[in-house]
C-alpha cells in the first residue's frame, strides 16, 4: 500500500524491519507524545504549576485515551502538525481546569521533538545491540578462520596475501566505533529540548529549568542545556550515525560481493537468490542490499544537513524535511544490520 | 504504520496523495507485471513462439489470478526480486506447456522494469494534468491581478516595483517547460526495455525485435531501441523531471512564505495552520511544505544519479537503489502539485 | 595552489582538463561579460537607445580594456558580484555620455548569466565533440571485436555468454542520447535571460524584447522567451546533462575495472598505474577515475536542484551556490570524457 | 585560472580563505609527505630497521629537496597517486642503501593519508580558534544587547517577543558543540593509519606497532589502533564536522538575512553590497553567503558518505572521491567562519 520499500507488502521482506518499524507507527508516536504530556503535567505539579487534581484527571484521561486517527489526520492537514488536534481530543475528556493544565506552557514542537528523541533513543539501543551481535559474529569468524591466508586487493587488482583476520578487522573496527559514537552523541541527540511557544520557556514560570529537567528525567532523556527548538545539530548527528552504520556494512557487503564472484571464489554463500531465467545462479542478494542501503543513507544524509538552515525560532520547512528523512535513515540502518547478521550466517571461506 | 510520511496515518494527510499512491500499491505493481506477461505471450503467439492454446491458458490463468502476498514476500526476501515467486504462483495453475510458454525468453528485470515504466508513464500523465491546472490557475490570477504593482526583491532587499504578472510568470514558466519536458523524455523514460536473461534477446528467437515492439505497443509504452537493462538514463531523466517540478513549486512556496510574512503582507492567506501555543497564528503550512518537498527531491535526485553506475549486465545494488528512491520522488511531486493547487485557492493579494 | 583537484599542480594531471578549464578562467569570464556589454550597446544603438558615438566609444574602450584584477576582487568582496567594479573600470575610460550608455537598462545578473550561458554553450560543444569521438571509438571496437563471445554478469555473478557488441552498446547508447539531449536542452540552457534590475526589462524601453533578441543573436545564444532571472531550470538541465555524461562513463569505467580484475581477465590494459610498494601492479587508474567522477557529479547535482528554490526576483544565496557547483561539474565531465578516450586506447579484449 | 571559486582571481575574495588555503597547496602536501618519510625513517632507525647512516642521508636529502612539479604531475597522471614519482625524485639523491631505507615497508596510501591527517588537524585547529572568536563575539553582543526584546518568528510568522539573547544563544550553542566535537573526533579523525602494501604492517617487521606509534608521535598525530587503509569513518566525521559548522553559521546567516529585510528591519547592516542597477541597495552579501556555504557543504557531505563503500584493501575510486570533496568542504568552512566574523562586525540591532 505504499511507495516506501520499508513497508511494502513484498519488498518489505527485503528492506523492512519489524522491530525498528514499531518505533515509527502512529501508535508509537502518539504514545510517546501522550507520555510527554503526562510527564510535563507531573513535573509542573511537582513545581506547583499544576494542581494534583488536574494531574490526576490528566493521568486518568491519558490512560484510557483512544485517538481518533481520522481527526488527527484532518488536523495535521490543517495545522501542519498533529499536536493541536491531539490536544483537542485529549481535552475533550477533561474538565476546564485540567484542560488548561494539559500542555501548560508547551508548544507543538516540544511534544513532537520529545517523541522523536524518545524513539530515536530506543532505535539507537536496538541498533547498538545488533552492532554488538555483529562484532561478536565477526570475532567468532576470526577465531575460526582468522589465520587463513587470503588475497588482498588494492585498486581492484590482486596485491599480496594477508591474513583473513585483517579483512575481518576492516569490517569490524568501524562498527565498534559506531557503538562508542552512540554514547558520544547521546547527550544532545537524545535530549529533551523543551521551550514553549518561542523556545524561551517563559510559559513555565520561574522554575522552568527545573521543570524541563524533571520532564527529561521522567522520560529517560538527557536534559538539553538549551531550550531552543532551532538547534538541530543533535539530530544531524543521529543521521550521520545511521549513515556511518550503513556505510560500514556497505563496505562489508561490497567486499563480500567481490569475493563471491565466480571468478574469485574466495567466499562462498549458502542460500543466495534465484533467477527467473537462469536457475544456476546463486545471487548475493543480501550483500548487494548492504551496498544499496549504504548509498541510500549517503544520499539522504545530505537532506538532514540541509535542514540545519532552520529559519528563526521554528522553520516549518526545515523541520518537516527531517520528518521525511530521519525515520527512513533509521529503517535503512535497521535493514542493514538485520541483513548483515543474516549474511554472516550464510557466508564462509571457500575451501582452500 | 510506517516510517514513510507518504502513507503515515496522520502525516499522510499532509504529505500523501491518494491518486498517485495508487500506482505504488503492491496490487498495481502485480497487475502491471501480469499485464506484461500476458502481452509477452500475445506477442510471442503473434510471432509463433507460443501456441494459441498456451496463450489462452495464460490469459485464463492471469484473468483469475489472486496473488498470495505472503508467499511473494518470502520469495522476494530470498531472491531479491519478486518475479520468480510470482511466476511460480502463476504457473501453479497452468499445465506444463503453458507454464513453459509463460515468461518465455524473459527475465525478472524485463517484468519489473516494464511495470515501472507503465506506472511512471501513468504518474507522469496525472502530474501533467495537474501542471496544466496549475498554469491555468496562475493564468487566471494574472488576468485578475497581473497589472497590480508589487515590490520586487533582489538579494532579499526591496528593489523596485514591478507588475505582479512578472511574479506569476516566474512561477508559471518553469511549469510550462516541465510539461514540454515530459514529452521530450517520454521515448526513453516510458520505454519498454526487454532483453531476457542478459539483455541480448536471444531467448526470443529471430523475431526478437518485432516481439519487443509488439509487447511495447500492447502495453502502451515506447519501444526502446536498446534491449539492455543496464541503461538507466531514462529513469534518471524521470527523477530529474520530478525534481524540476518540486523545485519550481518550491520556489513558488518560498516566495509565498516571504510575501506572507506579517511585516511584508503582500499576499494574504485564508485558512492557514493553527498553533498549540499561539492562537493568533495563521501559519503558511502549504507554502512551507512546497519548500520541504523541493529540498527532499533535490536530495534524493542524487541517489538516482549514483545508480547510473550500474555494474555489468545487471546490478542488484544499483537497481534496488532506484526502487528505494524513484517512487518517493513521484510521491513528493504528487504532494507538491496537490498542495500548490490547494494553496492557490487560499492565496490572494492583500488589499492595496 | 588550490583545494581543487582540477587545477592542482600535480593532481590536475589526473583530474584537470586544459581545454575546458579555459572557459573558467577569470579572463574568459571577463571577455564574455565585456562581449555582452558591447552586444547590448550595439542592440540598443540599433533600436535607438544608444547614440552611435556612444557605441563607438564603448567599442573602443572595451577593445583595449585591461582589467585590474585586484580591484575586481575587492569589488566582488564588497558587492557579492563583480559587475559593479567591472563597470567602474570600464567607465573610467569613457566620457559621461558613453559611461551612461554602457550597461543601460541592465543589471549584474544579466551580465553574469550571459557570460555563463556563452561559456556553458562552448563547453557543451567541446563535450559533444568528445562524445562523438567516444561513440566512434566504441563503434570501431565493435567492428573489430563485436562478435567475440564474452561472459555476461548479472548481480555480480557469471550469467551467460553474450556478444561483446552488447557490452559496447550498453556503454555507447547513453552517450548517443547525451548528444541528442544537448540539442533538446539548448534553447533554455544556452539562452540569454536579460531583464534589468528586477527582471521586467523596463529599463530597455518599448523595444525591450527586440533588444533582448538582438543581443542574444549577437552573442550566438538562444533568446529566452522569459526575462526573469529567477527561472533556473535551464541551468539545472545543464547540470543533469553533465551528470548523465559522467554517469554513463562511470558505468563504463566500473565495468572495465571489473573486467580487468586479475581473476576475470576479460579485458587487458596497457600502461596502467604503478605502485610504490608492489611493482607488479598494473592499476586501472583511468577506469577507477571514471567511477570517481560519476559519483562526484551525482553528488553535486543535488546542490543545483537545491538552488531551484531561488527567493524572489534574485537570490544571492541560491545564485552563488550555482557558481560553486556548475563549473566543477563541467570540469568533471571534461575529465571523464578525456579519460575515457585515453582509456579506450589502452583497453583491449584479452586473447581468447 | 580555475573552475573553483575558492581560488578564483576575483570570486576568491568572496569564497576564498588564505589561511586555510595554505594547507592545500602542493607545497604543503609535499612538505607533509616528506615529513612523513623522515618520521618513518627515524622510527625505523629507532627500532633497528634502518641504519643511522641511512637515516642521516635521508634527513640530508629531504632537507634540501626541491620537487620537480612537472615530473610529479606526469607521475600522478600515470600512477593515480603522486607517491611513486615523489619517491623517485627523493631517491635520485640517495645512495642505494638509503634509497632502499626510504619508505621501507610503506605504501602510497600511508604517505598520502598521513599528509591529509596532518593538514586536517591543522585546519581543524584554525577553525577551532575562529569558532572561539565567534562565540566570544556572540557573547559580547549578548552582554551588550541581550536583554532587548525582539520579535520571535515561528513558521515565518511573527509569534511573540523574546529576549535577543535567545536568538544569540541559538546561533552560539551549536558552535560551542562544534568545538567539543572536534575533540571527540580527533583520535580517529587526526590519526596516523599506516599499514604498508595491503595494510597489515608486515613490511615493518615485528616491531611494526611500535614503529607506527613512534611515527604518529613524531608527526603530532594520534596513533590509530588499526592499520587498515579502508577504514574511512574518521574522515567522514571530519566532513560531518565541516558541515555542522557551515550549517550552524548558515542558520545564523539565514536569520540575519530575514532580520535585515527592509520590511522587518530588526537588524541593520553597515557596508552591505552595492548593485549595478539600484544604487540604494545595501545587500546582505555576507549573510547570504553563509547560507550558500551551508548548502554547499550539505551537498558535498553526501559524497564523503558514499566513499565509505571502499572496495577491498584500497579503492582507487572511493579514495579519489575524498580528494575531490574534503578539501573543498574545509575551504567552505573556512569561508564561513571568516565571513561570519566579518558579518558580526557589521551587524547591529536597529534602534528601538
Amino acid at each position: 500500500m505504499t511507495a516506501s520499500v520499508f513497508t511494502h507488502p513484498f519488498l518489505g521482506s527485503l528492506f523492512g524491519d519489524e522491530e525498528i518499524a514499531s518505533y515509527f507507527t502512529a501508535a508509537a508516536d502518539i504514545e510517546a507524545m501522550v507520555a510527554f504530556e503526562v510527564a510535563l503535567a507531573e513535573a509542573e505539579a511537582e513545581f506547583g504549576l499544576v494542581e494534583s487534581a488536574e494531574l490526576e484527571s490528566i493521568r486518568a484521561r491519558t490512560a484510557e485515551f483512544a485517538p481518533d486517527l481520522a481527526a488527527l489526520a484532518a488536523g495535521t492537514a490543517q495545522d501542519g502538525v498533529v499536536v493541536p488536534s491531539l490536544l483537542k481530543q485529549l481535552r475533550a475528556g477533561l474538565d476546564d481546569a485540567a484542560a488548561r493544565a494539559l500542555h501548560k506552557g508547551a508548544t507543538s514542537q516540544d511534544v513532537i521533538d520529545a517523541s522523536l528523541a524518545m524513539r530515536m533513543q530506543g532505535v539507537s539501543l536496538v541498533l547498538d545491540r545488533r552492532l554488538a551481535a555483529l562484532t561478536d559474529a565477526f570475532a567468532g569468524w576470526s577465531l575460526e578462520s582468522g589465520e587463513r591466508r587470503v588475497m588482498a586487493h588494492t585498486r581492484m587488482q590482486a596485491a599480496k596475501e594477508t591474513r583473513f583476520s585483517r579483512k575481518l578487522a576492516a569490517w569490524t573496527d568501524p562498527l565498534v566505533r559506531c557503538r562508542l559514537k552512540r554514547e558520544a552523541i547521546a547527550p544532545h541527540a537524545f535530549a529533551l529540548r523543551i521551550g514553549g511557544a518561542v523556545g524561551d520557556r517563559t510559559g513555565f514560570g520561574e522554575k522552568a529549568d527545573q521543570i524541563a529537567s524533571s520532564v527529561a528525567a521522567r522520560l529517560g532523556l538527557h536534559a538539553a542545556p538549551s531550550s531552543l527548538h532551532s538547534e538541530r545539530d543533535g539530530l544531524v548527528e543521529v543521521a550521520d550515525w545511521f549513515s556511518l552504520i550503513t556505510g560500514a556494512l556497505g563496505k562489508f557487503g561490497q567486499d563480500a560481493v567481490l569475493s563471491l564472484q565466480n571468478e574469485v571464489g574466495e567466499l562462498q554463500l549458502t542460500g543466495g537468490g534465484g533467477s527467473s531465467a537462469m536457475p544456476h545462479k546463486n545471487n548475493p542478494v543480501g550483500a548487494e542490499l548492504l551496498v544499496t542501503l549504504a548509498r541510500f543513507n549517503a544520499t539522504l544524509v545530505s537532506g538532514m544537513h540541509q535542514a540545519l538552515v532552520h529559519e528563526n525560532e521554528r522553520s516549518g520547512a526545515a523541520w518537516s524535511l527531517e520528518w521525511m528523512i530521519l525515520p527512513q535513515m533509521a529503517m535503512a540502518a535497521a535493514a542493514s544490520t538485520r541483513t548483515a547478521l543474516d549474511l554472516l550466517e550464510k557466508l564462509s571461506l571457500a575451501p582452500e
